[in-house]
Parts: C-alpha cells; sequence; structure tokens
C-alpha cells in the first residue's frame, strides 16, 4: 500500500505544481528540435523535462532485415504512440519514466534506457507529435514549426549527407515516396489546430524568440503566482 | 520606298490576321519550357513562335572571366529586355527575326542566329518574361507556372547534376543565394499579376490541359472567325 500512498502524495503535490507540457510538432527540418532544445535551456533552472518522440520509434525486432527496409517510417504509425503517451501521464502524476534508447541502423531499441523527470515544464517534440488525440488533450500549447520546403528539403539533405552519409538520390527518393506524401497527410492538417505556427524561414532566433514569449504568457496566465516566468 | 511600303503592306496584313502572343513565367524547374513545348506541338500546324527567353542573356564578352563569375545571372538585369521586347513587336508587324545563340559556358553570344517567323501564336517563356512592362502589355494571355518549392528545387538539383555534371553543394550554394532571392523578390509578384496559374506539383499534362483550353477560349473570344481552336 506504500507505492499507492506514495502515488496519491505524488498527485496531490503535482496539482498545487504549476505543469505546463509543449508540444512541438511540425514538417521535418524545420526546426523543431533546436527550438525545442533552446526552450529547455531558457527554462533549465526551473527544471525541463525533454521528451523528443524519435526516441519512440517502435520495435522491429521481429522483423527480418528484408521486411525492416521495406516499413514506411514516416508514417504516424511507425511510431509506439502508446507508450509515448503512457510516459506523459506518468510524468504529470510526478512519476520518473524511462524512455527507450533507440537504434535507428537496426530499427530496434536498445536495452539501455534514459530516465525522465517530471518537470514544471514537459516538452513533446516530434514531426508526429500532434497524432494521438490523447496526447495533444495534454498539452497546454501546442506549437507548429514551419519553413518554406525548398529550405526545409535542402536543410534534410544537408543532414542526411554530412551525419549519415547518404546519397542525393536516396535522399530525394525518400522525401518523394514517403516523407512528403505523409506530411501532407498527416502532419500539415494539424498547423490549423496548432495555438502557435512560427516559421524558421528567415530566422531560428526570432522563431525562438516567439515560442519562448508565448509559453512565458502561458505560465503567467495559467499561474499568476508562479515566479517562473521570466521571458 | 519599297521596305517601307512592304512594311506597311504587312502591318495590314498582320491587323487583319488573328495574332495571340502568350507569355509564360514563373520560378525555376516549375515547368516552364515543358509546357511551352506541348503548347507549341499542341498548334504547330496552325504556324507558332516559340522565343525562349534564355537565348537573350546579356553578352558578356567584355569582361574578365573572373568578372563573369561574379555575375548575379538570376536577376532580371541579366537579360537582354530590350532586345526581346525588339524581337517581339518585329513579330507582330510581320518581319522576320534573328534570335541569338547563347553560350551559357562563356556566357557570350555565338556568332549563330535562329530565325523566328510571324506566326500566329507567339509564345514567350521564360522565368522573367513579366518583368518588361511593354513587352507584358503586348501578352495576350499572362500563364504563371508554380509548383511546390520543395518539388522545384529537387528538379533542378536532378537537372543540374544530370545535365550539367555539377555538385549537389554547388547546386545548393546558388539556390540559396541567388536563384531563391531572386524569385521572391522579381518572380513571385507576377503570379497575382497573371491571367491564369497553373500548378504542375502533381501532373504537367493536367497543367497542360489547361493552358490548352485557355488559349483555345482565348482565340474564340478574340477571334470568333477563325479556324484554329481546335483544343
Amino acid at each position: 500500500m506504500k507505492t499507492n500512498h506514495t502515488a496519491a502524495k505524488s498527485e496531490i503535490a503535482m496539482a498545487r505544481r504549476p505543469v505546463l507540457v509543449v508540444g512541438i510538432g511540425g514538417p521535418t527540418a524545420s526546426g523543431k528540435t533546436s527550438l525545442a532544445k533552446i526552450l529547455a535551456e531558457k527554462y533549465r533552472e526551473m527544471g525541463v523535462c525533454l521528451m523528443d518522440q524519435d526516441s519512440y520509434y517502435l520495435d522491429r525486432g521481429h522483423l527480418t532485415s528484408k521486411q525492416r527496409e521495406a516499413v514506411n517510417y514516416d508514417e504516424p504509425y511507425a511510431i509506439d504512440h502508446n507508450l509515448f503517451r503512457s510516459h506523459l501521464e506518468s510524468l504529470l502524476i510526478g512519476q520518473v519514466v524511462e524512455k527507450p534508447v533507440y537504434d535507428f541502423v537496426t530499427h530496434t531499441r536498445t536495452r539501455r534506457f534514459q530516465m525522465l523527470r517530471p518537470q514544471g515544464l514537459i516538452i513533446l517534440e516530434g514531426i508526429h507529435c500532434f497524432w494521438d488525440g490523447r496526447a495533444r488533450a495534454l498539452m497546454g500549447l501546442k506549437v507548429y514549426v514551419d519553413a518554406d520546403p525548398d529550405l526545409r528539403f535542402i536543410r534534410r539533405l544537408q543532414r542526411d549527407m554530412g551525419e549519415r552519409g547518404r546519397s542525393t538520390e536516396s535522399v530525394i527518393a525518400q522525401y518523394v515516396n514517403t516523407v512528403r506524401p505523409m506530411q501532407k497527410r498527416y502532419v500539415e492538417p494539424f498547423k490549423d489546430r496548432a495555438d502557435l505556427v512560427v516559421k524558421t524561414t528567415e530566422s531560428l532566433g526570432r522563431a525562438a524568440g516567439e515560442l519562448i514569449h508565448a509559453v512565458a504568457e502561458h505560465f503567467s496566465v495559467r499561474f499568476p503566482r508562479s515566479k517562473m516566468l521570466v521571458a
């Protein structure tokens, strides 16, 4: 009974504590990860929990390597939304969770984990961040990060060629065949449902400024007595 | 006096003859050249004159090779709009013109020419097709060809790497540094001033169908007795 008692105490403690969940979604190479990191750094002293959805890809250990190659990793079904959401719910009731560490080469979960602690600011980040309606309902602020599509493609091309040593043609093929159509179908429709749309076409810094301002506003409106709203 | 007399006769003859000038402009790799060729082929038996603006780049023979490298070839000032327009005016009064043949390696005009004959359909095609207001005023139909920017960049990248043997990084650098900013400033503002906007994102064939339909409509409205309007 001790565990339940502790959990109940945590829930009460959390209820008194202002927690803001910020979802950061949007298409490939729009600047989501950079903005999430800037926001996390801004509120570091207050305590921030950053949950990247990329760590929650489904484990494909039961598939042959040929089957793994055939998987469409750009559709929302490639992500373990149930685990992602249940971790978010745990954080919200004050529990520590073990975020999986994913191996993108073998498309499997490693045996390692990363501890995520409950904090006053929880940042969720990923292309399909808004896909699961139950996770979406827990977000206090939904931010859609966008940039002109030509620049996004160029950023992705440079990243994939530089960091992952891929060829121009293979990056183009994946983009045209799966990345782009999946985004049109599953990502862009959420743009109109976001609370804030920031564009990084011209400047990442300006977009970061808008995001931080919105978060500070949100804290000051919802938790007027909180001391953590220095934008 | 014979020349003047002949010119005057031609002008009268042309005044009786229905002539339509179609301008086809829009950003890089949107499909302008392909659409111009499809349209020219469609009306080939009637007689078509196709003027591509790429042949009218300014001759840089007076510059050193270092100076030629420093030129911004993506701004409208890189094109000899005066010669382009005067050729159009000559065609409209029934005169044959000598279109320059450009050498893109040395950025100079060759000593060769291509004869353009006056025809009932004159198609002008080029990124900066709508830039010169005096040429624009002579167009009966202004068509802006567009496509999603990511796909346009990919088409340009594939074309420049395939046909011109360029590296991915050099195509990206030119696109980001000059192609894209020049388009934003000098090409996209004309989108709202076009009579027709066709998009080739999904299908070139459908865009061609819309273009041909608009040209046929135009002929039938302006020249109801003309026999050349089979769409």
